[in-house]
């Protein structure tokens, strides 16, 4: 991990760029971190949409999350923003548009073709970027998770042992091997839904909700479209994390 | 409205029973209320198991909303408690029981005669309270409505235009003619389902809470069985009537 850039920002937050062998990512940490008093961690998750493009929502997220005494670390997913393009992953994604575009239904080869791929890919990599960033003076556990393509969020709270409360937001296709993996979730769980998203099935989201095998889940589900989370949605997720974390 | 008994609890909250008519009823309100002062109400819903043996889990949601600055108010329910028998109410809970322990479905006619009289009697009465209980000093609006019997709540949100915010709890059986008033509530909603609420209609409840016409409502599903809402679930609920009614 190296770090490329670095500035304070208003709120006493110290955002670092960095790459982690080819991989862009950005760490946010509190002004209260040091080595002496390491705090939690919450990665970052975010649809596949170039961390640029994302950036206003993310900081803000981090932003919260160090007022609540957090450092946050998000990395670019596979083919996203400026790494490499992915042939397989454009292609899997003009299939659906194609797909939607003609009001067909979504069959499960393109929702496959569209996740999997991407989960077997990025899950690796937040793991690595996870080693990597326990390892800075200053960050500490507990870990959470909270946000982006739920799949991805899915496989790493099965495969993650340091991750302890995860934030899923149910608003993309969930693949069918998905709800097996659901099943193998055992930590806290706070999942989002907008209830009118459009480009969601919501009865898909309802039964991975019922599949997660964790003791303590919650749903919420807000009115609105895809990006309409309410601000005091965020606010509970926050605390949600807040509660699991410290 | 006729007060029959005061007493100051240890956190500065008075608590006032009273009769309105024949109707036994709790008021609480916090020591900051005053004439000059009023405070904004929450109508406490319960389930028609009868005040007293209601009174450990309303007296705790009084006083948390007591120190949110709030006063709030409940009534017994028609044939609950010390109020006279109601034989139709008795005979359809008796019916219920019968299929229920027989594992038989719950047929819309033993809903209806379980639900529908409960709410045509019910509902006038928390609306009489209602007027008694914003004639006195240092209570105000606005006015929220918390718990209970669903449906009470939702008709109460149909026809009452006092209310500014409502929890509803869906946990009980919800007759078809209600989904028809759910589409004409308006108001901002805050709804609570247990997940794994054995005597309850999952799907009735997830159904119910899409009919609801408000523009701001959300689904709060938690894990367990009817009477297991968690308490950060409870402080979520607060936060909603804060929101709304402050």
């Amino acid at each position: 991990m190296h770090f490329t850039s670095e500035q304070l920002l208003d709120d006493n937050v110290l955002e670092r760029s960095f790459t982690l062998g080819e991989i862009p990512g950005i760490l946010w940490t509190p002004a209260s971190a040091s080595p002496s008093a390491p705090v939690p961690l919450i990665l970052l998750g975010h649809p596949p949409l170039g961390l640029r493009r994302m950036y206003p929502r993310l900081v803000d997220r981090a932003r919260r999350s160090a007022a609540d005494g957090f450092a946050t670390a998000t990395i670019e997913l596979p083919g996203s923003g400026e790494r490499p393009s992915w042939p397989a992953a454009d292609r899997a994604r003009a299939d659906l548009r194609r797909v939607m575009e003609a009001g067909e239904p979504v069959g499960d080869d393109i929702v496959d073709a569209l996740i999997l791929p991407l989960v077997d890919r990025a899950v690796p990599e937040w793991q690595a970027a996870l080693d990597a960033l326990l390892a800075l003076p200053g960050i500490g556990g507990p870990v959470g998770y909270s946000g982006g393509v739920i799949s991805v969020g899915v496989r790493l709270a099965v495969v993650e042992p340091r991750l302890s409360a995860a934030v899923l937001f149910a608003g993309s296709f969930v693949p069918r091997a998905m709800f097996d993996e659901a099943r193998r979730v055992t930590i806290p769980l706070h999942v989002l839904l907008q209830w009118d998203d459009e480009g969601n099935d919501r009865q898909a989201a309802l039964d991975l909700f019922d599949a997660f095998g964790s003791a303590e889940k919650s749903l919420n589900a807000h009115m609105g479209g895809h990006t309409g989370v309410p601000q005091h949605a965020g606010d509970a997720a926050a605390r949600f994390l807040a509660r699991h974390l410290r």
